[in-house]
């Protein structure tokens, strides 16, 4: 499986997450020019823009039609379907601007669910009040009924979300930008910045 | 404890809720004359404009210094706090602009937290992405993991919150303007409109 000419890039709204075998870099997206690139790149894309631009490069391949989609729904996003295909048993929480909360069991995805994610959920509750502009105190006691303001709003953001990934009894694997901060909460959890690129590994095997 | 010649009064921001002993009505903060008021009316108060007014009035009655907050924390609102009084053992959900939940085993508070109510909500989630732009469907099966978009964001505001509410197998109470909504999904749940009333009779009884 180990291929280190593979190039692998992840775009997202504000970059290009390369991926070269060992090491993981990134480039903004208004910045880098993708034509400089001569190996042969994988990628997926949620870029609609830089998609168009990608397509008249032949070097660079996207690697979105590999992917049987019946098992997951219409609108799932791109980065979700590759990481359930990374692992076959477990709770994927990929904590960025949303969470998303994916259940794969025996290498099936049993589907999903979105929660806001930290910076919009403390813009939500500050919205509400003044009175709740609070930063959340990840370090909270989620057995203990909080008495104070911070975190009265920190146990609500956090302790349903925990109960509800718990419940699944599985394997917890954490991964985007927030993932650190959900490890205080889930302290068994895997983090895993690189399960997006270990899912397109795998997806791109299955179709040489 | 009936007495119908008692007039109660809780003031917010947008309204004076009374209750008569028998029917309860609201007036707007803006257009209301309290002055016009001649019987005695015992009130609480979040509204810090119309407190001042209020003060000045020798039969509009603040019942807050009646209570005795050593088991209440510092910043919780006058609202939560007397509501919690009503009732002996119980989960009290007040579902409004936000979600707060109350826990009170034999007459004493365990704590609360607060959670987003569903406008704050919807419009979180709307602001990470126009893709989350939908209404919360809450008659969705919360044991079955969704597998489409709306279903998604539903699950992942409702599925928590109902698991954490559930875990104290305690008589669930909704009250707040969104009361109807979440009997939905508390099945169980008794929604009383009164309860503030009623904790505010209690007090007003004990203090005699």
């Amino acid at each position: 499986m180990e291929n280190n000419i593979m190039l692998l890039c992840d775009i997202g709204h504000t970059s290009y997450h390369f991926f070269d075998g060992k090491n993981d870099y990134k480039k903004g997206v208004n910045t880098f020019i993708p034509e400089i690139i001569q190996e042969k790149v994988y990628y997926i894309c949620v870029n609609v823009k830089i998609l168009k631009r990608l397509k008249k490069l032949k070097n660079w391949i996207n690697i979105e039609p590999y992917i049987d989609k019946t098992q997951f729904y219409q609108t799932m996003g791109i980065d979700r379907i590759i990481a359930s295909l990374s692992i076959n048993n477990g709770v994927i929480i990929d904590a960025g601007s949303a969470i998303t909360v994916d259940i794969i069991k025996d290498n099936i995805f049993n589907g999903g669910f979105i929660y806001p994610g930290m910076i919009a959920m403390n813009k939500c509750f500050k919205s509400i009040s003044s009175n709740l502009n609070y930063n959340f105190n990840f370090s909270i006691d989620l057995y203990n009924l909080p008495k104070n303001s911070q975190n009265s709003i920190s146990y609500g953001y956090l302790k349903g979300l925990y109960l509800e990934v718990i419940s699944y009894n599985l394997p917890i694997i954490l991964t985007g930008g927030d993932a650190l901060k959900f490890k205080t909460i889930f302290k068994n959890a895997t983090v895993d910045e690189m399960l997006i690129f270990k899912g397109m590994k795998i997806l791109i095997e299955a179709n040489k």
